[in-house]
């Protein structure tokens, strides 16, 4: 089977089958389709499309390229969370420990951040002692003891999707639905999780920008799961602003520690409550309602909190940074940026403000950056808000040693205060199952 | 300029300017964009499209990427012909010299022949002698005493075609038209001809397979070169079927004579007199009827003839094998092809017809073989014929030393016979100018 005639019949807009999606990707994976014609057959299919079936096939392709990991030895309902993107966003820090509290078990594989903030793992190294590196051994025993422990990415999990999306990047072939469905599922599904929600993010601060396209995506990747065999569910998110108030390291361990506590903001905390439900629902007979009110339940009673504790002592972490988190890494000096001039906050544009707490040092501008834990900013007033000249719109928390005037400036300009009011759009806006 | 926004920008259909494509094309031929990102560029222009403007930049661009040839010192005026492709392709043999014949100068710059049968300079090698090496000086002394010259091409001409079409060739987009208008029109505005006659081939046989197509491709080409300041237009001619009864090298040889002494097949005249007009035409204030009758004249009087009987010899060619052409290279025995049944020819499929001459030895398989001058076929029998059972429908002239069998074969299935009368279309479509 030639790369060359594969290529040809995407782009005549024909159907594939499952052999020769095998062939083109497998092809690829061993180097023996060269990348231009991955970069032809990946600009087809932008423009052609590909149908539940042919993203069914690519995503199994795609998943067996590399290690699957089977999770053999975990007691109970195993599930699993993907966020498409975000910026501040520490769900998987406060939605762990929510989901071990209502009995289901999460062995999160995590992975480290590029550009905006740091990724869950990088949060978490703000906790003194904490480990990610645990053997697969230590990681099951562990998810068995407590029922949520979050380590790194090991082994060789999907090559296929780290060698297209790294073609895709470069060649203006993000923007497919398909292709981002096949990649996110065929990560998700190499770990043999029960089961999966997901949390499809639609907004200018998404990689969705219409509720359209985020229903698509959502509705691909839950059959996908369902043809896998998986319970899968996905919840519509808006991302209209950044998720909660705080971007950085410590900061957002912090406002973690406060929505585990049931003191977070109140939007982040309706996010989590949405999720957690879904999770339960799949896992159990329970209604909707009957789920988020025993999510409510062990947020309000501290057993949500109490499995946080319980994950951080058993990966090594300093406890007593999660009991009096002043004891986390922080910075130096906060500078507060106060609205020029009267209105309403009209928008927030979330990748300039991770942008933005990027420069502040917050996250990593190339792979070899080192990330300072305690910078970060704090969003005080939200879309929808009014504001006066000279208002704290947001606090940054900054290590004077840095130069940090351009970082102001991009939050500073990531901030439109407009003269006519705008209404918030509302957090949920759909569950597809 | 990215690379990266070029591509993206093209995907979203917008119109590029000059500057991005310059960047994209020049990059490309200097190693600094990679092939990947053009392949991704092609598969999006392949789907967008390219409007007229951006056809001419591209076309430019791609013209000015090497040496380009002024034919300063030639006196008169100086057409070029450029056919779309074609089995049986020996136009150039006999339009140089009709055009010659008529006053006009050609200096003829042509390629080596890959794959189907063998290029116009593979087939001139069939005569003794002749050499297509001729250094500039020369090659202009040449033109300037005899009218016509036909020498291989030399120098660094459009490297960017080059380097483009080997990857839209492994990356099917190949079939894009402003992609080949630009292909075609940077390599012959590459050399200074004052007037251009394209000969657009339309047909199961050729590159365009709807009139449509073919008119667009052609009218986009006729801007061009009217856009770069020269004459040009486009004769649209069918190629349902090869061009003459001949395929292979001596017997293309062998057809041109005949043509050229007003004695070869109607069908192949027509389209030389269409496209001989067409050049008179551009370079006189003549009418294209009036244009006709002097084209008709030097091949009724004799001129064209002796026109070619100069090139021979000013290009050192033996021209005894002209006066007598049983002296050019033949193939060892002549195998009939017969009908199988009885009907109407219905369909010459021309690639097959090409390729069956190939194996028999007329053409290259791969840059290295050596060509069989002698070998190739005679097609008797043409779309619209009437045969019984048995009739003679084509001669294989083949070297014994080779298997033959495979290339019989493949003639014969490439000729269709039908219960059904089929009326052959007519030769000449459409003129664009």
């Amino acid at each position: 089977m030639r790369a060359y005639d594969i290529i040809k019949k995407k782009r005549d807009g024909l159907k594939l089958n499952q052999a020769e999606i095998a062939a083109i990707i497998k092809g690829f994976v061993d180097n023996t389709v060269p990348d231009y014609q991955m970069a032809a057959f990946l600009m087809a299919v932008y423009f052609r499309g590909m149908d539940e079936e042919e993203t069914y096939w690519l995503t199994e392709c795609m998943r067996t390229s590399g290690d699957v990991i089977d999770l053999k030895g975990i007691e109970g309902f195993t599930v699993d969370k993907h966020s498409t993107g975000g910026v501040g966003d520490k769900t998987s820090l406060v939605l762990g420990p929510v989901l071990a509290a209502l009995g289901l078990k999460v062995a999160k594989m995590s992975g480290r951040g590029l550009g905006h903030t740091g990724g869950t793992i990088d949060k978490l190294e703000a906790i003194k002692g904490f480990s990610c590196e645990l053997s697969t051994p230590e990681f099951i025993k562990a998810v068995n003891t407590t029922g949520v422990v979050i380590v790194g990415q090991t082994g060789n999990l999907v090559p296929a999707d780290k060698k297209i999306y790294a073609l895709r990047d470069v060649t203006a072939t993000v923007d497919s639905i398909p292709l981002i469905a096949a990649s996110i599922m065929s990560k998700k599904l190499a770990v043999a999780n029960k089961g999966l929600v997901l949390d499809v993010k639609v907004g200018s601060g998404a990689f969705m920008k219409s509720l359209d396209d985020a229903r698509e995506l959502a509705r691909l990747m839950v059959k996908i799961g369902k043809q896998a065999g998986r319970k899968v569910t996905a919840v519509i998110s808006n991302m209209d602003e950044p998720l909660g108030e705080m971007i950085g390291n410590s900061v957002e361990v912090i406002e973690a520690i406060e929505t585990l506590r049931n003191k977070g903001p109140e939007s982040f905390a309706t996010l989590i409550k949405a999720l957690a439900a879904q999770a339960l629902a799949l896992a159990s007979d329970l209604s909707h309602e009957a789920a988020e009110a025993k999510v409510s339940e062990v947020l309000e009673n501290g057993q949500a909190y109490k499995k946080l504790l319980e994950m951080v002592k058993i990966q090594g972490g300093d406890v007593s940074m999660i009991e009096d988190y002043r004891k986390l890494p922080a910075a130096e000096k906060t500078v507060e940026l106060k609205a020029d001039k009267a209105g309403y906050i009209s928008q927030i544009h979330c990748e300039e403000i991770g942008l933005a707490a990027m420069m502040l040092g917050a996250g990593r501008e190339t792979k070899e950056s080192k990330i300072d834990m305690g910078v970060g900013l704090k969003l005080i007033k939200h879309v929808g808000d009014q504001v006066k000249a000279g208002d704290v719109i947001a606090e940054l928390y900054v290590n004077p040693k840095r130069d940090n005037d351009k970082a102001v400036d991009r939050l500073r300009a990531a901030i439109t205060i407009s003269p006519q009011h705008v209404t918030p759009q509302k957090l949920i806006l759909d569950i597809i199952s």
